[in-house]
């Protein structure tokens, strides 16, 4: 699907946000693709981001997965208009032990209160790509907290 | 409800495999409560939990909501058992900007192939506490992975 | 949990919409309980509301959850606003093949704009009862929709 | 993606127990396609499937969801294994006040034990087509239950 921005400083916007969250700096994740209405994220597996057996934790997947939809969002929102994740809901199909995590945030609906987005994570080794996980969020837009 | 572990180590198996969750620590988690089919986690707010805002990010919330869900579930599993989350879904109910986070994760119904749990996520001031987040988790045991 | 309704005509309202859910009456549901923010719907097992098995549709279960969790949150909305389902995840935890349903729907949270609710559907039969699922709902109010 | 069904009679058993599925009869849905992996269902606007504005109810337009990806999931199944919906997350993404809706039921992973799928609706008018709901389904195989 296509999406009109609606800010012309969307980039922008969406990159200075992104480097706001401390978190995504504290799992060591990176903004790797920005278009209107898709963000990708990127998270290397490193100790501090696994759970007992070594994989990737459920919560750090889905945290990335989390932003990628969030910002994917906040790319087609006004200016002056803020992200927040409503609720959303991930299943995990794949155990997260490949060398990278690729998180694909996606548009499916944009809407003036309530958007609905997708993400899928993707776990990357040499030349071999896992289909790690499968959500859908429901961001909202509010006007009293700048992004 | 009045769960009975099948592990007599059940407490030993939980604190050991919540200490192996790097995760957790580099989020800064602590296991604050344990019992048959219940598990708090607590996170004290600091930078590098929040998102843009300043509050804590949706990713770190459900990140402890899943660690809860999951350990409330693991404490009921057989010894060799360990645990997966298939899915989860959470609604984040108000903005997460307390000192403290407290996730409390409890079983609704344990199963011999999926144990299905809640988390609620309450935020913390001196007096004041605030429902931040609910979920509801799918978990599997798993007899390959060790827990 | 207390909540006080805005609607000084709430009951009548909420009875009204109810009867006006023609798929409702074709389930053969029944609205057997209302308060502020509560209300319980039953549903007596027919051969309509099966599935290949002879027990309750997920469908039919869903159904009756989706309209006691709505009619919940309807009953603390302004005069003048109707509610409309954004989303829900729904959690069968045991096998729906009893005599009756009863789902119980909850607001957790009211909002503005969102309103989130639960629902947990029980199966009866003479002296017993199972918890057959459970849910977290986010309903919507509109105002250019007539309840 | 390519599906191999296990039972050669996956055809005839999912077209059995669809039709052994007397809530889809009471609703009025029909199974329009079928391929491994793959069920596509249709329902037909009538006041007995609408709720108190006149549109498909979201029970409704659930159901149909549910069944679409649940038989999605059965023609992947060895044959003497029935299916159970072990949960699902159903975003309402726009009215459902169309003439026909289309239930598109597609397995995303198929497992041993669990086989996600994700089922899309859409409404159907003359030329036009409105994407209603999407959601994610976790199916459960089960061997004690024949389908």
């Amino acid at each position: 699907m296509e999406f009109a921005p609606k800010d012309p400083d969307w980039q922008a916007r969406v990159r200075a946000s992104f480097s706001a969250q401390k978190f995504m700096a504290h799992l060591g994740a990176e903004l790797v693709h920005l278009a209107p209405g898709a963000v990708d994220l990127e998270l290397k597996l490193r100790p501090e981001v696994t759970q007992q057996h070594g994989f990737f934790h459920a919560g750090a997947t889905t945290s990335i997965a989390d932003s990628a939809a969030g910002y994917a969002a906040l790319s087609l929102f006004a200016a002056g208009i803020g992200v927040l994740t409503s609720e959303f809901k991930i299943n995990l199909l794949n155990p997260a032990r490949q060398q990278i995590l690729l998180a694909r945030g996606r548009v499916v609906k944009p809407g003036r209160t309530l958007t609905i987005a997708k993400a899928d994570v993707y776990g990357l080794d040499d030349g071999t790509q896992v289909h790690v996980a499968t959500g859908l969020f429901t961001l909202m837009g509010v006007s009293g907290v700048r992004d």
